[in-house]
């Protein structure tokens, strides 16, 4: 349930989501969106009626981090809470050989000693409005998927410069129920946020890679950030304010917050073709990166250090697709997924006005089909596997940006729209710091598995070598790029189309050499994927004509409210127990030896006489969460934090294709030991005064 | 460099070499046959002429270890030295939650704590004969793939069998040059072997993964057993007499060992094969074993314990492969290759004398392509990848053995001939622990390699699952099978065929559904093999016939002599030193502050002060070496053990496919430290003693 940038932008073609809700809903089951709340489902099981404020409150009190997680305010003086590893990528980029702030951990007690974080970017949602009809009668019937797409997009582009240019508010439309519906959503940016107070990775994430996706847990994942608007912390209007008590069993609670990707909605064909394609090799090239950063990070101590946060994330990523593979290779889940669309084909078949939703599975199906003809070359050259290298995207986004500036908006790559331009920049231009030997082992493992995906003896595969084996191919590259240097960057950048071409940077070369396949590539997966949308509008529309449309969309990395309660479970006959205490931190510590990753930070040992053991320390909770979530805050009915979302236990790991609460739970830090840990272990009761009090301390304004 | 037994089993059908020596030597080139050394070699660059008696001493001082390495006598009492790594198999079995001997060592101080290993056999070759001309008098010209190779298979047994019963010696016949020449090894094998001292695996291995093909080097690789006869200690006539300087910088040296397997007479089709199909595969399959073992491992230490040695093999082969793979797609290293191919095949083209050889690569390649086309099948089905246990494994053996024992001798396949019968008995009926959630952890993972290769919805496939997801059915098929309890092992093994056919043994019936399968694409295989044998002959022939036989043959994990100097090199500019200290291992330890794989065992700690610091701890040579060489002796000219060969360094993992000697070095651990580490940190002065004078002290006999 971690923090989803690296391998999110990796999920390309797999990534589609559909509009068929398969099986009646479970108890608490879904991720819903702010404008179509489960009232009805709130009301009868729990009694509980949101109001309107109620749900803007904890809207605009929810943040999204562009690095790929969740957060949310809790004080008016902008303080932002997340998880330490939401956190992790600015922790990493803040690091030099002499502070290594990931794995020491980081506190600020002045507002001059916050840190900005290089390149994080925070949004808050702050509208929504369908903009479903507009999107869809741009596209004409009978136009081939390609153009079709193009038409989508350029409407799409449309929307979204004309809400920047009236409110000035970085403006997304969204595609929801893969194409049922479309939302332009509308947020406030925060591109100046500080780093205030992160714990040490040992505790952060205790147990490692072992204990991920596990529970019992014990973990104190959280961080702090600040946002900042012109140099002075931000004054923010909604706030969460902190639970006296914090998470009780059996309580009802929501989670706010930014579910990344589920695969609920597709149908057989779809979750098929993941089964056998898409996450076998997707898994293979996770092991090959964990492998890799696995070894090059136990040659040296900064080696560990520049690595960490994407060995990470490839672990992590890994531990969840193998969940994730598991699910669909399990006949029972599938055996269900399967009834239900026979049940659903069959009523479509009986009904004359669900007609233009007939053949759907079939067209998706075929859509997919030609998509996995491409699938090899897409993840290779356009998803960029076989690149792998920081430099690498770099290089890219500079030729293609020099490249799509001169065309009409509409006609232009999707991410190269102007409404995005801001955002864009602030990332391409970062000063997070770059290491030529890191860069050089991922690259070199990169255009090995290039070899091994398009072939040795592949044309372009011989281009992209010229002549040199991939390891010795990668030196010279990460050698002679300028592209590492951010002003030479922002020269490149700045270009035009000719003067980039007779620029002779290596990178730049290669990412052109690259380029018109990839674009040839994506062009296809593109066109495919809007016929599939196509399809799954018309079965949604179906859907919604039987049963209504009070449902929810798959998740797409927006705002979502999720509920449910705080709870334990039964496991192979024993009560695992809904939460657990800073007394079994020591205690798991102690069976492990400490050895890593079971290790205590020194400041953990030496205050243990001072913590009140008993506090609650991790919980558990029936919501329904999915990565991406992380860093959501877990809120009861009055909307004050009780609690810190920051994994799911491996029961949850099928969550992507359907949901359960028999054992699937969302794994919490309590805010009781939040609060507890910033006294008495990290010395920091400002914080935990601004916590309480909604604002920062005078004595420290 | 490492053990190779878990994953040599697996190369299978990749394991061919071939009889074309497609360069001049270089300086110190070749892992020669005892009765053909390289007497002009050595003559003309050393001025060194080996005695028949200095060669017959070396041979039968040398001993092979059947678990995958090298080791020697080094007493008249039976000692044995080799690597700790090569004795982990061993101390993994003897290990227990209370006693885990693979990470804190052991230390037999009188004859009674001598701990018998389960299952280990050592072999001393004895005597070598060459059968050339009755093993291809067998085979009919004319006859097809599978037919020759039948025929060629029964004459072989047929010879060992004949052997066996006039000497009681174990008995191979070895292809040598990849069908070039056939010779019988005839070995005294030894099965009482006890483990006498082995240091702690932090020390052993020191540097773990990270510093694995490494130099710079640290390790005190060693281990000591010894054989038994007759529940004594063997008297043995040869053994290997300790050297009182050591290895000295320029010092011509030798190795005695059993290199496993090297492709340097590979034709292009054979090695564009392994860049482009087998590699990749056999890489992607071990990055997953690594990365499942290294999870698995995190979750307890008696996990980890469980695991260790495994895992350590995989990431072993996993560096090896990584190396091997780097050279193959290096144009400079197959540049020359091809080059060498095109001129033997004009030469061969231009002269009618060597007419048979003329299509020789064609046939090879169109061999290889047959075998391309089950070779999926082959390493899921045949070679076992796509099941991952060693209950598996044990009931497949069970199986066979019942089904090939009625067939006449020549039918049998060959691991079933009478002559390994005794061999075979003792490694399946061995009292090594195993442990039912660790097997179903592999099993569960090889179920899903399964889905993954021949795809989910594959007819075989769904018997193999039988309704059930891969980790439901690997933890019914551990849970219910009685293989895991040797006396059950021991009578289904007696069965007769249609007894075992009513057993109702699940892993049995496993075994039993995919062994026609199974069967099949091995047929295809062998007899595929069988052409390239052929067509590897005609090469062989032809080379010989124009350049004289004074060669040495690709290594086949059989007894070979190599021979180089004691040197550094430069690299990237910097002197590479010929040997390290003690004092540099502190150094090392203290730069990555103690933590693991970096950390010293707390007596290492304590006992600085004893040690003198300068001692010479590894060192690096020219000598041509490879995985299964671990263990060997390294000697001077008088046959006195100078080192002991642990590994190569990372510039020697391109050895497999050409020699060099400008950067690759095998490393050694330096015999002066064993000595000391044996005094001054073990307290073991007695096996000091029985190395310096050759037996053992009288006080302990």
């Amino acid at each position: 349930m971690k923090n989803m940038k690296h391998w999110s932008r990796f999920t390309g073609a797999t990534a589609l989501a559909a509009a068929l809700l398969a099986q009646p809903l479970c108890a608490d089951e879904g991720m819903w969106l702010f404008n179509d709340p489960p009232r009805k489902q709130l009301r009868e099981k729990y009694g509980f009626q949101p109001s309107e404020a109620w749900l803007e409150h904890v809207q605009k009190s929810s943040v999204r981090f562009n690095s790929g997680g969740s957060g949310s305010f809790v004080s008016e003086d902008g303080l932002v809470m997340s998880n330490h590893h939401v956190g992790a990528d600015c922790l990493q980029k803040l690091g030099t050989e002499q502070h290594n702030y990931y794995r020491d951990g980081f506190y600020a007690k002045t507002l001059e000693e916050e840190k900005a974080c290089p390149d994080l970017e925070l949004n808050v949602l702050m509208s929504i409005e369908d903009v479903t009809d507009r999107v869809n009668a741009a596209v004409k019937p009978g136009t081939s998927g390609d153009e079709a797409f193009a038409a989508r997009r350029a409407v799409m582009a449309q929307i979204e410069k004309e809400s920047l240019d009236k409110t000035g508010f970085r403006s997304d439309v969204v595609t929801l129920y893969q194409g049922g519906k479309y939302h332009l959503y509308r947020y406030k940016k925060y591109t100046d946020v500080r780093l205030v107070w992160a714990p040490e990775m040992q505790i952060g994430f205790f147990g490692g890679d072992p204990d991920n996706f596990e529970y019992p847990r014990f973990c104190l994942d959280a961080a702090f950030f600040r946002a900042y608007e012109n140099g002075k912390p931000a004054k923010v209007q909604h706030y969460l304010k902190w639970s006296k008590a914090g998470a009780a069993e059996n309580e009802l609670v929501f989670v706010s917050g930014h579910p990344g990707a589920t695969s609920r909605l597709q149908t057989m064909a779809d979750l098929t073709y993941k089964r056998d394609f898409s996450f076998p090799r997707l898994l293979s090239w996770l092991n090959r990166m964990e492998v890799t950063l696995n070894a090059w990070s136990g040659r040296s101590e900064e080696n560990a250090r520049r690595a960490k946060e994407l060995l990470f994330s490839a672990q992590n990523s890994r531990k969840a697709r193998d969940g994730g593979l598991a699910g669909l290779l399990d006949p029972k889940l599938m055996g269900k997924k399967q009834e239900a669309e026979e049940k659903l084909k069959s009523a479509v078949a009986n009904d004359p006005k669900l007609a233009e939703a007939r053949d759907a599975w079939k067209r998706i199906e075929e859509a997919q089909n030609k998509i996995k003809e491409v699938a090899v070359e897409y993840n290779a050259l356009e998803v960029g596997r076989g690149f792998g290298s920081r430099y690498f995207e770099i290089a890219r986004t500079i030729l293609r940006a020099v490249e799509e500036r001169p065309k009409a908006e509409g006609d232009r790559l999707r991410e190269f729209r102007e409404s995005a331009r801001e955002s864009l920049e602030f990332d391409l231009f970062s000063a997070e710091p770059l290491y030529d030997d890191y860069e050089q082992v991922k690259l070199a493992t990169g255009l090995t598995y290039l070899c091994q995906e398009l072939g040795y003896t592949n044309a372009l595969v011989q281009k992209v070598l010229n002549g040199k084996s991939p390891r010795d191919r990668a030196a010279g590259l990460v050698a002679q790029t300028k592209v590492k240097d951010v002003n030479a960057r922002k020269a490149l950048y700045q270009s035009k189309p000719e003067e980039l071409a007779s620029i002779n940077d290596p990178m730049i070369q290669l990412a052109r050499l690259v380029d018109s396949e990839a674009r040839r590539v994506r062009k296809i997966v593109e066109g495919q994927d809007e016929l599939k949308r196509q399809a799954y509008a018309a079965i949604a529309r179906a859907k919604f004509a039987m049963e209504g449309p009070s449902s929810y969309p798959d998740a797409t990395f927006t705002l979502r409210l999720s509920y449910g309660a705080v709870k334990g479970y039964q496991e192979n006959g024993k009560n695992v127990p809904h939460q657990t205490t800073f007394e079994g931190l020591y205690e798991r510590a102690k069976e492990h030896n400490y050895r890593p990753p079971f290790d205590l930070p020194k400041r953990w040992l030496d205050r243990k006489d001072k913590l009140d053991l008993n506090t609650p320390y991790n919980f558990v909770a029936t919501t329904d969460i999915i990565g991406g979530n992380s860093g959501s805050p877990v809120i009861n009915k009055n909307a004050e934090v009780v609690g810190l979302i920051f994994d799911g236990n491996i029961h949850s790991l099928v969550l992507d294709f359907a949901y359960t609460d028999e054992l699937a739970r969302a794994v919490s830090v309590h805010s009781s030991s939040i609060l507890e840990a910033l006294r008495k272990v990290y010395d920091a009761p400002n914080i935990a005064e601004e916590l309480t009090t909604g604002r920062r301390p005078a004595s420290t304004l």
